[in-house]
C-alpha cells in the first residue's frame, strides 16, 4: 500500500491512498498528472536523522574508510522540500551534490528499541535526495551549512509500506535522464534495524520522523536547471528541478 | 516583560505573564512556588541551532582555537527538557558536562537577514543548559550522540524580552550551590546579530526557534543527583536535577 500527501485544487492539504497515478482521499480520486494537485513530502518529520557512508562504494569515492558505527548527522524541518518542485539551493557555491537515499519513516514513538523489534516501529519508506553543499561541509566541524540548509531534503513521492519494497530494492538516480547512481538497498553497511537500535539509544523517534540511510557511489555536482529523478523499486520516482541563483 | 509556559492544576498548558514569582494567564494568577503548577520550556522550537566555542576562555579550556566563523551544531525537539525537572541522561557515560548558555528565541520567520536588522526578529531570551556527552562527542564526526540526545537542552524558566536583559548581563552556573561558571554575555566572539545573519544565510528560522550562543569557561562533569542552577541577569534562574542511570 502507498499513501500520498497532496494539495487538492481547492488548496486543501489531504492524505490519501495512491495507486497507478491516482490519489484518492475522502472518496474523491485525482489523476496526479492531469488534475491540478500538488504533491507534498509524504511525512512531516520533527527531525531527519541521516546516515553517512553507509555504502562501501560511496565511502571509497569519498576517500573515507567505512565507519565502525553509524556516522550520524541531522537535518531539521527547514530542510524539507517537496516532489515535483523546483528547489532553490544556496547561492555562490561551487559544488552542491545529489545523493539518492532510501528514507525510513517512523510510525510510532520509540526509544531504546532492540534491532529485533525495530521494524514494528516503521511506517514505511520513501525516497530522499540528501542534497549536500560540499563547499561548506568539507571545512566545518558539524555539517550544518553543508547538510541542513533550506531544501536540502527532498522527500517523496509516496509513503510505501514495508511489504511494497523488496529487501533488495533497486535505487537509481538520474540527472536530466542520465543514470548517475545505481545500486540496491541490500548493500547497506548498517541495516535499518541496526540504525534504529543505535539512534534510539540516544534519541526518541517521533511518528513521522525520518532516518535516511545513506547514498551509494556516483554522487556529483548539480547545475542550475537540472532535473533529478530518484527511483526506488516499490516506491516510485521522486522528481524535482534545481535552481542555483 | 517576561512570559512563562506552565501546566495549571487542571493539567492545561497555558502561556502567561510572569512577575516576581507569579504567573498570570486568563485572569488567574498562580504562585509558581506555592501553587501546584509545573513550568515548561518557554518555547517549542522546531530546531535549536547551537554555537560552539563562542567565548575565548571556553575555547582555551577545550584546547581549541577560537573559530574564524561560528561553529554551528543542531539539537532537535527531542532534546528539550523543562525547568524544575529531573533530567535523565544517557547511561554508562564517563563524562556528561554542564554548559550554561544564553538562548535567543526567534519571534518571526526569517531568512537572509542582515545583522543590522537581526534584532527585529528576536522575541527574547531564556537560559539553556547545553548538556554535552563528551564520551561520544570526542569520537564522532557530527555531534549527534554527543549533543542531540533526549533532555540535552534544558530551557527556561521564562522568556524575557530584549529590554529586560542588559547587554552585559551576567551568566552564572552553580552545581549543588557551588559556582562553576561566571561570565557575562558581552564576551561573545560572535554577537547575536552576527549569528542570525550567518545562520539565516543557509536556513529559515521559524518563530520559537532557538539560537544558543555558547558557554563560558568552567564546564565540568555532572554526577547522579546533582542540582544545577543557571542564572542570567534579567531572565532568572533555570534549575533542574540530574539523573544518570
Amino acid at each position: 500500500m502507498r499513501t500520498v500527501r497532496f494539495v487538492d485544487p481547492a488548496g486543501t492539504e489531504r492524505t490519501g491512498a495512491y495507486e497507478n497515478g491516482t490519489a484518492t482521499a475522502g472518496g474523491v480520486s485525482y489523476d496526479v498528472e492531469a488534475d491540478r494537485i500538488r504533491l507534498r513530502a509524504p511525512t512531516t518529520p520533527s527531525k531527519i536523522v541521516c546516515v553517512g557512508l553507509n555504502y562501501a562504494d560511496h565511502a571509497a569515492e569519498q576517500n573515507e574508510e567505512p565507519p565502525d558505527r553509524p556516522l550520524l548527522f541531522l537535518k531539521p524541518p527547514n530542510a524539507i522540500a517537496h516532489p515535483n518542485s523546483t528547489v532553490t539551493l544556496p547561492a555562490g557555491k561551487v559544488r552542491i551534490d545529489w545523493e539518492a537515499e532510501l528514507a525510513v519513516v517512523i510510525g510510532e514513538e520509540c526509544r531504546n528499541v532492540e534491532a529485533s523489534e525495530a521494524m514494528t516501529y516503521v511506517a514505511g519508506y520513501t525516497c530522499m535526495n540528501d542534497l549536500s553543499n560540499r563547499d561548506d561541509q568539507n571545512v566545518e566541524t558539524n555539517w550544518v551549512r553543508g547538510k541542513a540548509f533550506d531544501n536540502s531534503a527532498v522527500l517523496g513521492p509516496v509513503l510505501a509500506d514495508q511489504d511494497a519494497v523488496p529487501d533488495d530494492a533497486s535505487i537509481e538516480l538520474r540527472v536530466n535522464g542520465e543514470t548517475k547512481q545505481a545500486s540496491s538497498i541490500d548493500k547497506f553497511i548498517f541495516s535499518v534495524p541496526e540504525l534504529i537500535e543505535e539512534i534510539t539509544t540516544y534519541m526518541t523517534l517521533q511518528p513521522g520522523d525520518v532516518i535516511s540511510t545513506g547514498t551509494p557511489a556516483g554522487v556529483g555536482a548539480l547545475s542550475d536547471g537540472d532535473t533529478v529523478e530518484i527511483e526506488i523499486e516499490g516506491i516510485g520516482i521522486l522528481e524535482h528541478d534545481v535552481r542555483i541563483p
